[in-house]
């Protein structure tokens, strides 16, 4: 089973050579794009197409010198493209899932197993395969990655570098790249799921700055517009809470840094907050967490299509500490990741691979007496 | 037991009082200095002691909000000042040690565990107080705390908020907080052990830059230069490696951001980035690392003593990835551990708080019989 080589529905499509079709989205009319016209239109800022992609569609690194080493190590994930056949375990993979920790983003790598009914070999599980970084966890379902990225942009944009080189090593084509986060909301409830369509930074501007040899540098931080709507589709009209798009401001720090009166330090008032959260809210952000910047122009500068969804814990217009009781939050945190599931199963779907006679990886006939002999079998003395 | 109240041995000395007894590390002949001016010699951007410090020497909050609230949560800690008996709980913490990894941090607790003599009650073992916070891991260890930061700035200035609370709430009296960690050397092999005596961002500022409420403020990152020179001098001369103190670059990115040339992104040759780390060199870095900043800005505001203590993975001047072999990192890793034990210790003994009859939980009466038993058990059908 190959994921190689396959497009993003109603997006681009080519298949080892550069031309391809492209669908709309809304009436499924093709109409003829190329895949330099759609990537360009995408990713103005990349010069040109050659940087970034191989003729075969694989990600291509904006560093001449990673093909020249003799092994690069992956120190932070564990792996190695000496150490490790990179394209044998990794080449089959599409989707790219990241989030904070790595509870859920185990959790996640369990949901969509049973979602997409991946099957796992009689007698296996899952493995962390970061395992040995203690850093980051690492779980892989099919053609997908399941991976933690810790809290803040430092944290995430070591793992973008070296996630990006893994794509590389592994020749996989055209990745996606999902951030599926939590976040404080900025006029939307907890609960509520944002897909951001924009990312800024602290001071409103939409670009990630870094210190490169001692010189600031500034990157644009965009996220691909067309998955961003994609997404918003697959929200469910029976869904018990909304599902919007907005303008996402990410910041270096959780508290003085997102106007919080809670932290250990605060030298403002309530007035000032408040004056603050509601001036950001008129100018258009719907929420505030901690990673995006760096996830949008990481992934924006590797012409990587990526997304951030994330669900609210609180209204930041109406206070600062997160009261939902622990169900409740554990429920709202399932909400992006169905989303994402979703997006994932459609498109399986759509290009046959997706089997639903299976589970993940024990195979169940009758759910009622699976579940009775692990319960006689737990009290068998 | 109670550390509370009690003072760094050859530093300020107060107890319930504010005058007290300055001792000269070096002679230890006594000379008379009051707290507030011992305080104002160690942070003088600190306004007054009355700001930082309860007539107890307690930790008072620079944010009047936190004692008017009904209950705190400390949301990333897994802990709440009205769910928590924080006094019970953290009242007699005097080290707070910190490292990145939840695993190094986890054997650091029992490291210092069989170092103090620390005896936990027959049949108990150490518990992860902040597992349901799945974002940091924080160990217990009578007077020691031992937690995970994460990576990066972001990480550990959200766990630094939330302990410097933890402190205010349960009434700690002048804790000294610890960083141990890893680092890249600049002019210094793989395994030295550096002592930062200051700290700057990657443009040499000696400063935290953070945006609060849209505005860009900038905190002095200032570590206690007496208690680096204490721990330079628990460095034993028969150590197979050196122990040097040195000005710290700290950095948000590990790649681009460090001048390595083996990320996903490098567009700056091996010449332009020897250039900029010689040149950081000559202006006194003798290694990057990217928690420091956070941490000595943070420490310095609360006007708690800090010290960052991390050991070197490569010279910088020498190469960008590590390559030595795991069992050598491991054996690295164990170095500024010993020396922050070594501290522990000796202040530990001269208050007369050390036992040496135990060795963690299990009382061992002869170590050859002890580990007899162990494997026979292990083999008994």
């Amino acid at each position: 089973m190959s994921f190689n080589g396959v497009a993003v529905e109603n997006g681009l499509k080519h298949n080892g050579e550069k031309n391809g079709i492209y669908q709309n989205s809304s009436n499924h009319q093709p109409h003829r794009m190329t895949y330099e016209e759609e990537f360009s239109q995408n990713y103005p800022e990349v010069d040109n197409l050659d940087g970034v992609r191989y003729p075969d569609g694989s990600v291509r690194l904006r560093n001449p010198n990673i093909e020249l080493m003799d092994q690069d190590i992956l120190y932070h994930l564990a792996l190695g493209s000496g150490s490790h056949d990179l394209v044998e375990m990794f080449g089959d993979v599409k989707f790219v899932c990241m989030g904070g920790t790595p509870k859920r983003m185990e959790q996640f790598a369990y949901n969509i197993m049973a979602e997409i009914g991946h099957k796992l070999p009689c007698g296996t599980t899952l493995q962390d395969i970061s395992h040995f970084s203690y850093r980051y966890s690492m779980y892989k379902v099919g053609p997908v990655l399941s991976i933690s990225h810790g809290m803040g942009i430092p944290s995430v944009g070591i793992l973008l570098h070296e996630v990006i080189k893994l794509m590389y090593h592994a020749k996989v084509r055209d990745p996606v790249f999902f951030r599926i986060g939590t976040c404080g909301g900025i006029g939307h409830e907890g609960g509520t799921v944002i897909i951001s369509e924009e990312v800024v930074d602290g001071a409103l501007r939409n670009v990630l700055e870094l210190t490169v040899l001692g010189k600031t540098l500034q990157r644009p931080a965009k996220l691909d517009r067309r998955l961003a709507r994609e997404l918003k589709a697959m929200g469910d009209p029976e869904d018990p809470y909304d599902t919007v798009t907005g303008k996402t401001m990410c910041t270096y720090d959780f508290y003085e840094g997102q106007g919080r009166l809670d932290g250990a330090f605060c030298d403002f008032t309530e007035n000032d907050k408040m004056e603050y959260l509601e001036s950001i809210h008129k100018s258009g952000v719907v929420n505030i967490e901690m990673e995006s910047l760096a996830f949008a122009a990481l992934t924006h500068h590797a012409g990587i299509k990526a997304a951030v969804i994330c669900v609210t814990l609180l209204d930041r217009l109406k206070g600062d500490q997160v009261l939902a009781p622990k169900e409740v939050l554990d429920e709202w945190q399932q909400r992006p990741t169905k989303l994402v599931s979703r997006h994932i199963k459609r498109y399986l779907q759509m290009k046959g691979r997706l089997s639903l006679d299976g589970h993940g990886s024990i195979a169940v006939k009758s759910p009622r007496r699976f579940k009775l002999v692990q319960q006689e079998s737990e009290t068998y003395d």
